[in-house]
């Protein structure tokens, strides 16, 4: 029997890769004073009917369930987020600094990149309209990339405000009411054949060079919030990480402000991360006339291990953080079967000191015995047999031993490990 | 819009306590050598239908799925972990001892302790045979409910083993065929009345006083494994937090042998955990042929959550990683707005120092900012105006105050906390 297309077992190996991604997400995201939240995997259809818009809701793993209630897994997280803001708002200091690492389901074409389930880091904060969220948010990004050990010259933010679009077409008295169709000449500008472009643009009065000139400018001069963006994240020494690039709007409907991707700089994979401002969105989903400014971004782990084991420094770092998951620090030799009592007995208490250790739960060969400690990639070895209650200790990777009484057997460790640290 | 009856929002404060058990059940599980493994929250329904049994198939949450494929939500991971097993045995060094923590969902009545979507961890021990692989799993369960302060007067390990009953029943020359239907008399025992079971015993030709005296027994006396485990986990120590008890027998078709369940001492609550022996599942489960000795055991979130809060000792311990989880270490106090770019350049490297920062994104009076700190439950804020490049580092909870240079702030900080630590 096999999985589901689109769908992964992870073995252990793959099990801590994944772990390891899991761990750095929480770590930074906490250092911004995030908080973590969660919903549930299966939600009223409705929820997206509601707002996610055409793609997502054509994607969508639904049926109806043994309550006669059609339900959906979830695809994102932002509608169940903005129902759970708009129910209790009144509980939480604004602005909210949330963040969840969840699984989600989308029934995609399988290609490189996309799977039907997969987990994503979200991160929202709502109660804030000011530039200087925008910029909290995109640094908070960069972070969660430098994180893993990724560099300005491994990826790059692409940053613009849909409000710049909005004031060029003001200025041109262009109806905003064209907007929604305007941006989409732009979504599609790199990957258009240019004679369709510029006859899309005449429709506006528009020609090629005036947009050119327009996407040429720096990032102050675009408008929107772009100019106080780029300021700020001056100020954080972050400013090498970004680029203002008016060509990046983002399909999702519910954006109204900035917006931002995440790409490795020689662009050879699909997006790591995206989001932007969704201002009107809470106010949507909500009940009782909760409306607040937020913003927030995703990052996948699809596409990012992809990146960190396409890359040799981020490779090597996700291998020893997988290695180190998948190995016990002790492994206790039974070299004389008379002294498995007392062997269980020590390393019960090494197990309470918050040691991990490893076993043979039958007899064996003591050669046997420290080949799995190897294997299973233990650094020390406790050797325990007729010299009770004196054991060895033995470093596995020096061979150098030393004996002595089980009793100093967990502060001799302590010091070993401090020493380790030290060096 | 409300979430589907069954389901639970987690809101930030229950998401901590939530991941506090996440993080103890992970610990726990690795100082025994497991290392994590997750699957597919969706699986084909055949998966479930080829082995769970009666009840939790007809709990699925199944459906069609866009590409006609009948498909099921994971209401457990046994028949996931024994395919997995199975289909890549011989990569992995015998006994494997994997580990999981991962949502199920099961369509269930609602009541206390149950519900739709709910986290489990599993644990298996998979290619050891001996005794000596049971009791290592219930040494483990025993130490995953001591990690968070539970104590043998506040739950129980009720173990049996099923082979036991069959030594009984073959003693007596009853067919081991009449097993399954002789031990679904030993299941209902406590809740039957006492003429219904002596009427059901008569047709194994035996009496209620043959059957209270087996009850009586001591394990070594009992049969099948139950000897040798207590035995060892004797030598463990851990002898006072098990109960062996003949009537334990579990109601899941698949187990073979040793079979066990936590429960809270003054039994108020559902099970904590069960599992048990599965020596047949893999070999069932297997496209080729693989046959390999399996037990296991789940604990869930729902019930130990309800203890953990019920009992004064545990709640203290949750709602004090509950609030360490949710706080910032420091908040930056913008006294001058004209210093807002130093601060901002501070705040990145105290971040990048690993510290967890919050500040005020937009202007703020100090008092203002000051509450905020407070409210947040940062333990340390640093304020930062017209002194710079001095700034002051004042601790919350004493109000002590010192000023210094920026630069040294981070070095400041790790001594501060490694003092604290030390006392």
């Amino acid at each position: 029997m096999q999985t589901l297309p689109g769908f992964r077992d992870f073995y252990p190996a793959d099990c801590a890769a994944r772990r390891c991604v899991f761990d750095t997400w929480r770590e930074v995201a906490r250092r911004y004073g995030f908080v973590e939240m969660d919903g549930p995997t299966l939600e009223p259809v409705e929820l997206y009917k509601k707002k996610s818009g055409g793609e997502l809701v054509g994607q969508l793993f639904d049926f109806v369930d043994k309550g006669e209630r059609h339900v959906a897994l979830r695809p994102e997280m932002t509608p169940t987020l903005a129902r759970m803001v708009a129910a209790k708002e009144r509980e939480f200091k604004k602005p909210l600094k949330w963040f969840s690492i969840a699984n989600y389901f989308r029934y995609e074409k399988q290609q490189k990149g996309r799977l039907r389930e997969f987990t994503q880091l979200n991160c929202d904060l709502i109660g804030e309209a000011s530039p200087a969220a925008d910029a909290e948010m995109i640094a908070l990004a960069i972070d969660l990339m430098r994180g893993f050990g990724l560099g300005a010259e491994d990826f790059v933010v692409r940053v613009n405000d849909r409000n710049a679009w909005m004031q060029f077409l003001a200025a041109r008295n262009i109806a905003a009411e064209r907007a929604p169709d305007f941006l989409q000449i732009i979504d599609k500008l790199e990957r258009e054949e240019p004679g369709v472009t510029t006859k899309k643009l005449a429709d506006y009065n528009l020609t090629r060079v005036e947009l050119d000139d327009f996407l040429a400018r720096p990032p102050a001069e675009l408008g929107g919030a772009l100019g106080p963006l780029a300021a700020d994240l001056e100020a954080r020494g972050l400013r090498e990480f970004v680029e203002f690039d008016p060509k990046i709007v983002r399909g999702l409907a519910y954006y109204t402000g900035v917006v931002f991707e995440i790409f490795d700089r020689p662009r050879k994979f699909r997006a790591l991360a995206g989001g932007g401002r969704y201002d009107n969105l809470i106010a949507t989903l909500s009940d009782n006339a909760v409306d607040l400014p937020a913003l927030g971004f995703a990052v996948g782990d699809v596409v990012l291990l992809e990146l960190l084991r396409a890359l040799p420094h981020t490779a090597a770092k996700l291998a020893a953080a997988t290695r180190a998951a998948g190995s016990p620090e002790l492994y206790v030799v039974i070299a004389d079967e008379t002294f498995r009592p007392q062997a269980l007995g020590l390393i019960r208490a090494l197990r309470d000191a918050g040691r991990r250790v490893d076993f043979s739960l039958t007899a064996a060969k003591v050669g046997k015995q420290f080949q799995t400690a190897e294997t299973l990639g233990a650094t020390h070895a406790v050797v325990l047999g007729a010299e009770w209650p004196q054991v060895k200790l033995k470093t596995l990777a020096t061979r150098a031993e030393e004996t002595l009484s089980h009793i100093e057997l967990p502060a001799r460790l302590s010091r070993s490990n401090a020493a380790a640290r030290a060096t």
